[in-house]
């Protein structure tokens, strides 16, 4: 698939989509979390072709997330172990946990963290670990880093209110215009 | 890209990744939480092709995440707008933002999470909003919800340790084995 390639981007959420951003990459860092390290237990565990699953895996080597350790010199086999940064993406991981329990479990959810001393299901939420406050506005606001080039200055301050820190959420669904109705659709 | 169906995998991520799984979508979604509403604005932030554009911003409001709204007749012209849905992934946003200033912005970060109050750029954690504290191990712990089927069960009882809870870094990237070293990389 041709595409843009996101990591030449200064935004740091394209910047990590150049390195997760597909489907297999974050499943197999999912299954990398859950303790698995070979090549057939992820093969088993998602039902991956093998030609995808190797670039896949070769993909994650490349950008430092899993690591390549031969086990086996005859026969030849090779596990994959996460790195720190690898292991890092959890948190990422969690938030899409909890996003998913909350917006695509109609049924209830099938995994769910939960605090060992209570019992009680968990509640993710992303806080500043230095004032232990929610990450959301007016606290806390996006800015431009040292590293910020023009174009992130404009992006920053053109005026138009990021939405990337609002706590509150946004309007409900309402019924949406039929596609019927026609007409350019941009 | 023919591929698996995730939404039919219990698993939360699986589901999550059926909505947004793709470069595009979240980068959209991004855009979209920055305050952009319009086919243009998107396509002149990403530099995607429109056809390609038209289709994920179809596939997004089909799961749910954009509305459709209609904001001229004449041209016909439609906007974009966040549902409650689309507005909560900002929680996986600000976590990709913070793991892609960790590792990929060796030049510095362009565009940071700061404290109104203070000026001192976040350091972004997911706690539970119930207790405050962490969501690391062994305080908390994936458990089967009320959804899980026998394969969610199996997954999480296994005896093989989830890492996706713990703290502490996985080890460091150590000096990989070359790819020249032949043999079966499975």
């Amino acid at each position: 698939m041709r595409r843009k390639n996101f990591g030449d981007m200064s935004c740091p959420i394209a910047r990590s989509l150049e390195r997760v951003g597909e489907w297999w990459s974050m499943l197999i860092l999912r299954d990398a979390l859950a303790g698995m390290t070979r090549f057939e237990q992820f093969r088993e565990s998602l039902g991956i072709a093998p030609g995808m699953l190797t670039r896949r895996l070769d993909a994650l080597v490349a950008a430092g997330l899993l690591e390549r350790r031969r086990y086996s010199a005859h026969p030849p086999r090779d596990e994959y172990q996460l790195t720190e940064r690898g292991h890092d993406f959890r948190s990422v991981l969690v938030a899409m946990l909890a996003w998913g329990n909350r917006h695509f479990a109609p049924e209830g959810a099938s995994v769910v963290i939960v605090d060992v001393a209570t019992g009680a299901p968990a509640d993710p939420i992303l806080v500043d670990r230095l004032s232990g406050r929610p990450l959301t506005a007016p606290d806390y606001r996006l800015a431009p880093g040292p590293a910020a080039n023009h174009g992130m200055h404009r992006r920053l301050s053109s005026g138009r209110r990021s939405r990337l820190l609002d706590a509150g959420s946004a309007r409900p669904a309402r019924k949406r215009l039929s596609r019927a109705a026609g007409g350019d659709r941009r």
